[in-house]
């Protein structure tokens, strides 16, 4: 299969082209490194540096056999993905690629992803909004124009949905009112910039499917964790990105790194704040299993992509008790919220149709936090305290 | 009251600006002539010049007495309605405005009105979606730093909501659901990119309406009818636009055109298709309704700004007899729909929130009818049939 990574340098793009490069599909990745510059332009960095895009390519085909196409450009001009599509790409971006003819599947991770960068001033929200809505509508028209039947693959957040005071349904909900009965998407507010333009995509993506029978499958995930996967253990520069600081680090990485530098664990206000979790390794199995099972043309499937949901609290006890049997000292302080949101609320997502798909949940355990410290502590002396708290406020 | 008004060119826009100036608010009108440009671009015309909002500004001072400022300049650009707010607008932008500090409301028009042209291809498209949203941004963002307590009244439109199989209720529902209760938006659906695109400006007023404790009202607009208001009766030069092609135009005017020309009404499709009406009288009305009731800080109103529903066969209907009894010879006829809709389906909207606070209904009347065919037969040589259809699908 033809399978069309979008975001392909990116903590999750660069695992998802190995694992389905490794299976035997012709991958093409496509990445202007906007993460890349996003960090530099605001401070913060990688723990340990990545080879680009173009370098990982190589080794990846040294050490698998297996070669992955690389684009490097800006997909929010709408050119590059149409050319991408029709085939013309070799003549128009910098680095040649020898695709051709439009994506079996496309797999969409090309957005800002961060909700505390949505959130440093107007201009990043703008930035974010422009980029996450312009990229899946040029998208979304080049496969109308040129590949309805593509498999159209989109990252959405489990933050879509907020938090809710009703159960969370995957993607769907029935209402009754008044005596009639219709079938919508499940309400959706968010809290942040970023989580508000993801709302916007499935909103645009929705709009898509019913027009032009598009086949979408629309992947809310919470916050994912985990470093290595089976691919990237074949050679060490293969690894994603791990980030730590307030930008682009999710909870339990700082939770990770402060416990290594002996900083207390910082719980942002009471620390009830529920998510759900997921191991890097099970978003390849939901994304592969989604690519298998792709919806008729003109449906487009939602699935909550997390495995188990944990308070801040917890997943503050569980690293505390994973790094003190390793012999480090962690403590845990609440610290007042930068961030306006429910900090104890109710939170019961549904999350049972990629698990009744054939997932098999990776549970965050003490030996995989232990397994992640042992890699961190490869790089102790690379850690910046002072990114880890930025002064980003809502 | 400082009232500022974005958009001020537009249809709505300009009549808004004289409707308050002339009871004695402090008018600023802002607009980029993206509708002229656009108009320009995709080769349509107004059925009548109207003077620039420099010139129709010095004209309404003439005749009116009251001054409205205006400021030339594109509201995507953060920095215009920053300076718009701190008042430091005359160093920064062509026209000198001497509006000073932030407003007290916000009348936020400026926005790409049209579904059609929003379908045209990717770009039209992308400019949509670029425009409109980040000039709903930057205004959101200025009013946060600048000016939380000023009212911002945005219009929205009926289509957000789609044509679903329940009632419409006016912005929120309350949902029940496992025997859970939370309030939600009510849900929505658009049917084309324009219309997606206000659906996203609702999620990130909402957002901003959250977060900060902003005042918004948002009214879900149907389609409007009319040309003169009372206040563009003291010279024909301040009349608003007239559009009747198919990017611009909306049926009743498509219908009032045809019914001049000898051209059968183009009903798209079974003409099933039911829709909220109003007259542009009524939109001052509900608009100056909004503007005195501001909401508290932290809430959104939702008002849906329709006074009466129509099929598109009973507008055809209606517009054949009034027609016919000034002697033309209007027939009606089914086409081949150029858009993906439903052309026969419930729809039961409530519009009683406006109406509660004073807005007395100008319904459509045979005689509002003959009024503007009176006004059109003026401009009946500048017709020009190319422009009613133009070719553009879905």
């Amino acid at each position: 299969m033809k399978i069309l990574i979008l975001g392909g340098d990116g903590y999750l793009g660069w695992p998802t082209a190995m694992h389905f490069s490794s299976r035997g599909h012709e991958v093409t990745v496509v990445d202007n490194y906007l993460r890349r510059k996003a960090s530099e332009d605001v401070g913060v960095k990688f723990l340990y540096d990545n080879p680009n895009l173009i370098e990982r390519a190589k080794i990846w085909e040294k050490v698998s056999g297996f070669k992955i196409n690389v684009v490097i450009g800006d997909l929010a001009d709408p050119s590059l993905i149409r050319s991408l599509f029709d085939g013309s790409i070799d003549h128009n971006w910098p680095m040649k690629s020898n695709c051709s003819g439009s994506p079996d599947t496309v797999i969409h991770y090309a957005e800002q992803p961060s909700a505390p960068y949505s959130m440093i001033d107007y201009n990043r929200a703008n930035e974010t909004l422009h980029n996450n809505i312009i990229v899946t509508n040029n998208l979304m028209f080049a496969a109308r124009d040129y590949s309805p039947e593509t498999h159209i693959i989109k990252l959405g957040t489990m933050g879509e949905y907020g938090t809710p005071k009703i159960d969370i349904e995957e993607g769907w909900i029935d209402i009754s009112h008044k005596g009639k009965k219709d079938t919508f998407l499940f309400p959706r507010q968010a809290s942040s910039v970023y989580h508000t333009s993801k709302i916007m995509d499935t909103d645009l993506l929705w709009f898509g499917t019913r027009m032009w029978k598009l086949r979408v499958t629309d992947l809310m995930q919470g916050p994912v964790y985990g470093i290595h996967t089976e691919e990237s253990q074949l050679d060490d520069n293969l690894k994603t990105h791990f980030n730590y600081d307030e930008v682009f680090g999710t909870v339990i990485n700082r939770f990770l790194i402060q416990s290594l530098i002996g900083h207390p664990l910082t719980v942002y206000g009471k620390g009830g704040q529920t998510r759900g979790y997921l191991n890097i390794k099970d978003t390849l199995q939901c994304i592969e299993i989604a690519q298998k099972n792709p919806p008729e043309r003109g449906k487009m499937d939602i699935f909550n992509q997390i495995v188990e949901t944990f308070t801040v609290n917890e997943l503050a006890e569980r690293v505390k008790e994973a790094a003190d049997e390793m012999g480090y000292d962690v403590t845990i302080k609440n610290i007042e919220n930068p961030r306006i949101e429910a900090e104890d609320h109710y939170y019961n997502p549904t999350y049972q149709g990629l698990i009744d798909l054939g997932v098999k949940p990776n549970y965050l355990s003490k030996e995989i936090l232990q397994e992640m410290i042992h890699i961190l502590e490869r790089y102790k002396d690379n850690i910046d305290q002072s990114i880890i708290t930025k002064g980003i406020s809502w």
